[in-house]
């Protein structure tokens, strides 16, 4: 094929990703364990954020999931029991998106831990993402673990039964209204975990005790994160109906895990091409400074994928202090990834831009050709085990990534040594 | 005195009030029947919107709300009987700013129709408003009235229990939460009332039977609108701090009965200073045109005498559809009323102006000398008895309301002729 043919195929491919994209209906139809999910997780098996990962090479985050995590099952006594554990060979970590899950920061999911599950009803395909509990930023104290208890003994359960009664809940609708209620579905979930708290709600109240559906919407009253991993799993399943169509150079999966970046493309497999992952630039939370905070981390730069979060910051002018930008650097956000994107989403309009819709589809080529790294939403985990979240901010994904994908594309399509 | 010694005083007068207006700490406290918030209500009584109507100039709308109302009472088998009944002068109409309460629409309450209670936590004073019913836009159909017995049967005490059992609920908070999602308080409460579903569903379903827990967060998901009785409470409880001081010039209610716009000034008392409601600029629902709406009508302005409402439109960039104009006006009608405002609230920031505060505090003299009418976001009733909500826009506030109270006003203080 000559240069120009290359060209149509690849923009015919995007095209298709771009439609495959908008085409999605994400409806979230129950929670349950994750080894429930996909039966193939059993035993001593664990699912972390980002790319694949050795304990020897892992994060303080996620180190302090795994304490928590292995103390939940019951595998280990103590730090120092998990340390052993871990260095043994014995644990098997799994990155969530092998599984085609997500999990926000360390997205460390044990066996029985249940999980949010979101299909999409065009391809049938499903995906999950779990709560963003302390224990993700790190802390494997009593009451992190409490958090655990609480959330898959009685909250999940309560969720799971409401959902099955109503026969799932389609995310779209509610998806686009939370954009023009202050949301841009990463960072900030306020007005989609309201809207989800008030849909669930008489279905709660139908399926459960009295004590379990009061604990249930007090914890769906006071969590303003609620809709976090509801988005995630919605974008994933959103993106893996764009994976797997030839020539195409969009990019469906952005991952860190504490130390590494990855991004996957849609032509090129379940590949990862990863590059260290970046520092995050914002604001500290009382008692922590830029020393405590470990390199980006979590699947959540999911959202931003699929057009969501940082690329929809316009949307959300009350982030401006928590990001550490002011509300038109937000509109600003918005307008600059357009130029890196194969389109916009209609179904996902901004009010600040005049409903125009999010920039979606982020193309290989165009991050390479402008030097424009998507910038990410994010949240601080420590660089060590044993705490909460320390900022928030953004983070731009590294170029690395995409020059090496680029190449392992050109390879691939053009036979280019 | 001279000019500039009446000036100074005026000055002093208009900042106290304003300080009084952003000191106050609405509390949505309770639900009751009409004739337990205030036993003078009794017997053949009836509230109404805006400045004090007889049955012969009464609108479309309210008329057919008297019907719905007096039938809902039991007191007429019809129409026809109502308009007998209403005719021979037996049925007491009370202007709910009267009862120091407000009604959206036709705000036709009756002795056992229940309320919102908001208390202001700083006066210790007490306002009501009712839900908007169908009903208040003039239906009085079978459908409409099962709509009143829903509501005061289940929703209302399933509500009243809950509060109680709360101890109120701080609206401030909640207000200002709600300004960063995209709601402007008045036409748009989308946020507010998913905001209020999710606070109270805990403690319905702890005070209620399932069934009306279930009804109860069933109507509370689905309604849109649940909070405007709420949101119009806090603005007359908080406007009701600023009444009585002597030589202010702040206007302290904004009000239309359908045929008449009248307005209140914080130093002249009780009086009404009216104009002929204006028409509603906007956009209509299917099925009905320009000639069907009656016009302007509702005590809702109560909304925008608080600054917020059309005065906070820049945060509510969705309505600009509704109220057929493009977000940047929108943006620009919350700048113009600073130019007839005492001030700015810095409890209300809007996103969309940097979190500047809403125009508060309408100063009479600058409404005069500027000749800025006061903005309103309002809906449309139909101009005869029978129908529901046609359409949705905004109005503006007749001048010689103000042009009337000045004049009142230079009259007992300056004792001019």
């Amino acid at each position: 094929m000559g240069d120009s043919d290359i060209r149509a195929r690849i923009e015919e491919a995007n095209t298709e990703a771009l439609r495959r994209m908008l085409s999605a209906q994400p409806v979230l139809v129950d929670v349950m364990p994750l080894s429930a999910f996909d039966p193939s997780v059993t035993g001593l098996s664990l699912t972390h954020s980002g790319p694949p990962v050795t304990w020897a090479r892992m994060s303080g985050a996620q180190r302090g999931a795994v304490y928590a995590a292995a103390s939940y099952e019951g595998w280990a006594a103590s730090r120092e029991e998990t340390d052993v554990l871990a260095a043994s060979g014995r644990i098997r970590f799994i990155p969530n998106h092998a599984l085609r899950g997500v999990g926000p920061m360390a997205g460390v999911v044990s066996p029985s831990m249940h999980v949010w599950v979101v299909q999409d009803k065009v391809t049938g395909k499903c995906s999950y993402s779990s709560t963003e509990y302390d224990a993700f930023f790190g802390a494997y104290d009593d009451e992190a673990l409490d958090e655990l208890r609480r959330w898959n003994r009685i909250i999940y359960p309560a969720i799971g039964r409401a959902l099955r009664s109503m026969g799932g809940l389609e995310l779209k609708p509610l998806m686009t209204q939370a954009l023009t209620m202050g949301d841009e579905l990463h960072s900030r979930q306020v007005a989609a975990s309201a809207l989800l708290a008030k849909r669930l709600a008489a279905a709660i109240v139908r399926t459960s005790s009295v004590e379990d559906a009061a604990a249930t919407l007090t914890e769906l009253a006071e969590n303003e994160l609620t809709f976090l991993p509801v988005s995630m799993a919605a974008c994933k399943v959103t993106l893996l109906a764009a994976e797997g169509i030839p020539y195409c150079t969009v990019v469906t999966a952005m991952a860190r895990n504490g130390t590494d970046f990855g991004i996957r493309v849609s032509s090129l497999g379940d590949r990862w091409f990863v590059a260290p992952a970046p520092d995050v630039q914002g604001v500290f939370f009382p008692g922590y400074g830029p020393g405590d905070a470990g390199p980006d981390i979590g699947d959540s730069a999911i959202t931003e994928t699929n057009g969501l979060g940082a690329f929809a910051a316009a949307a959300a002018p009350a982030i401006a202090g928590l990001v550490g930008s002011s509300p038109s650097e937000l509109i600003a956000y918005s307008r600059e990834m357009r130029a890196i994107t194969v389109g916009t989403n209609p179904n996902f309009g901004i009010p600040q831009l005049d409903f125009e819709g999010t920039a979606t589809g982020i193309d290989l080529r165009k991050v390479v050709q402008t030097g424009i790294a998507p910038i990410i939403d994010t949240a601080s985990a420590h660089k060590d085990p044993g705490h909460r979240i320390v900022g928030a901010g953004t983070s731009r994904a590294p170029l690395a990534c995409f020059q090496a994908a680029l190449e392992a594309w050109a390879k691939q399509y053009l036979h280019q040594a």
